[in-house]
């Protein structure tokens, strides 16, 4: 099968890869109806990870093509959505909700690699949703999207608790910001503040349900968005960035008994305990248990309700993915759809 | 009056000061009932923050002796406990329940100084509540401590969601560190593992409720709260020293998808913004909203359901002031009372 592998930083390509197999009795194989590209997929080729003949790619959507002896609750034809931590979705982690965290679980990211034509999906019961039958084309970026970047930014508005009553300023305007405008509104934000100085990406975050921009940085957006609450900041506050600037930026910005989710991946971020603590806020974040939402959010893409897929900016074949790679890179793309 | 002054590092006296006087008509004067040194009186005793004739003491119990015109819901003879924030108990902070970020708040440390025979109380409507009655003298001792160590103590449990069927872990056996325990086992905890290496306060984490006692500190004090928990970590933990190595511990015991509450001031603490991602847990503390507590805190008291009292280990009178924060600082007490 043809899939995607990192060579080095800068080098990927898309060339022939051994076609998976079942190895436990619990996997299942999928042939990828679609596939893209993370943010977090920069990393190596920007050389912040290291990358040595890395395959890639830890979003899909498929369909089940063979399942081991142990799996019970997919059959073969099943379009699966599965998030990018394998999970068993039993243990007690799992069922308190963090499967991201799962016992048994792991990274599919430079293990299976899901920028390819089919992949094995160890764990399959608990790690693939099937949804309630073959989706319309125009469904499968947005059930795509639900793998995780629509699944992490809702986690981040969960974390933030944005709701009904509340005031969510969203921090970073990429796919997964975006996403997280888009579940503040579902979840019944009053007012959701997006933080954006791109006009394209304003124009999303409000399609997906901003009713302010703001389009200061640092301390100047803080006090903007203070401008905005009273004096007092967000009761709800997402990062969705990871940088140290973008982190001080939403800690400032929740009003203190305040909630902030966090879904960047803070790498180099250090974070003053004097500053949180008099900060007084609640945190909370990491690697999204999006295998918690996928129910939720399929049925909510199956009947219509939301179209995270339109986050995707550019659409390229497999084939391609170099191509998607440096558009992302070059910030000509916010989120890259691969078509098999 | 007499009252408490550190004219600068290690050099604490007992002088006359003048007498409070209403100068806001939300004021209240009271007189001393008892008042007690806080762990944190030792950091400018020790050097750490500045100290230039300073007023000091932030915890007090006392009677009220004057009013100010527009104090409503107090009046002169009321017994009453107050945090060590001034709270006007109204504004929308308060009002969600973090009177410690108050948008007319203050520090009453440094600036009123309730080491002393009295102390005019600003905001005293919100900030003051009054006991059911005169309180017999048992009780005192474990009113004052509900002032800000109970009440702080009691804001790290909720903050780490101890309750019914969780396992809760408390990192530091002082004064607030018990009062965690307390309020672990007053909140329904399941297992309260309090991390101590001294016999006493051992004995004393029993006595509050403590289950199990862990003696190893950082990597080692985590292994064995893991043994102790399937190797998940504790649903909630309570952070109550502020040391870097005291909160690395706390987030290392913290199993995924738990809460960490933490009162421990941070003032050199660097919180690894990666490693908190992957640790994916829920944070919370700061300054202690001690005045959403104290009306419960105190009908716990009266109805002799709860003695934090018990945690004063040391009594002095007021003008032995000087050799409290020298047994405190020489680690001979844990907390030390001042009585009038």
């Amino acid at each position: 099968m043809r899939g995607v592998v990192m060579y080095s930083a800068g080098d990927v390509r898309v060339e022939e890869r051994e076609d998976p197999k079942i190895i436990e009795p619990t996997d299942a194989i999928i042939r990828l109806a679609a596939t893209c590209i993370c943010w977090s997929d920069l990393w190596p080729y920007r050389g912040v990870e290291p990358a040595d003949h890395q395959v890639m790619g830890h979003e899909y959507v498929g369909v089940v093509e063979e399942t081991g002896s142990e799996v019970n609750n997919l059959k073969v034809g099943d379009f699966v959505v599965g998030s990018f931590v394998i999970s068993d979705n039993t243990c007690e982690i799992c069922q308190a909700g963090y499967p991201s965290m799962c016992v048994h679980g792991a990274f599919v990211a430079q293990t299976i690699g899901t920028q390819s034509e089919k992949a094995r999906i160890p764990l399959a019961d608990g790690t693939l949703v099937a949804t309630p039958g073959q989706p319309d084309p125009d469904l499968v970026p947005s059930l795509l999207a639900a793998s995780d970047v629509l699944g992490t930014g809702w986690f981040a508005a969960v974390a933030a608790e944005a709701g009904p009553g509340k005031t969510v300023a969203v921090v970073g305007d990429g796919a997964v910001g975006l996403m997280g405008v888009l579940a503040a509104r579902e979840l019944g934000a009053e007012r959701i503040i997006a933080m954006s100085r791109h006009p394209e990406r304003q124009e999303l975050a409000r399609f997906y349900g901003a009713t302010d921009i703001v389009e200061g940085r640092g301390d100047e957006g803080v006090a903007k968005v203070k401008e905005l609450t009273n004096g007092l900041g967000a009761h709800s506050v997402i990062e969705a960035v990871g940088t140290q600037e973008a982190f001080e930026q939403a800690v400032n910005a929740t009003r203190p008994g305040g909630h902030m989710g966090f879904v960047g991946v803070s790498y180099d971020v250090k974070i003053s305990g004097i500053d949180l603590f008099f900060a007084n806020i609640h945190l909370h974040g990491g690697p999204a248990p999006v295998r918690r939402f996928l129910p939720d959010l399929i049925q909510l893409i199956w009947d219509r309700k939301i179209n995270p897929g339109k986050v995707f900016d550019l659409t390229l074949p497999l084939d391609q993915a170099p191509e998607g790679y440096k558009a992302m890179d070059e910030r000509r793309a916010t989120k890259v759809l691969l078509t098999l």
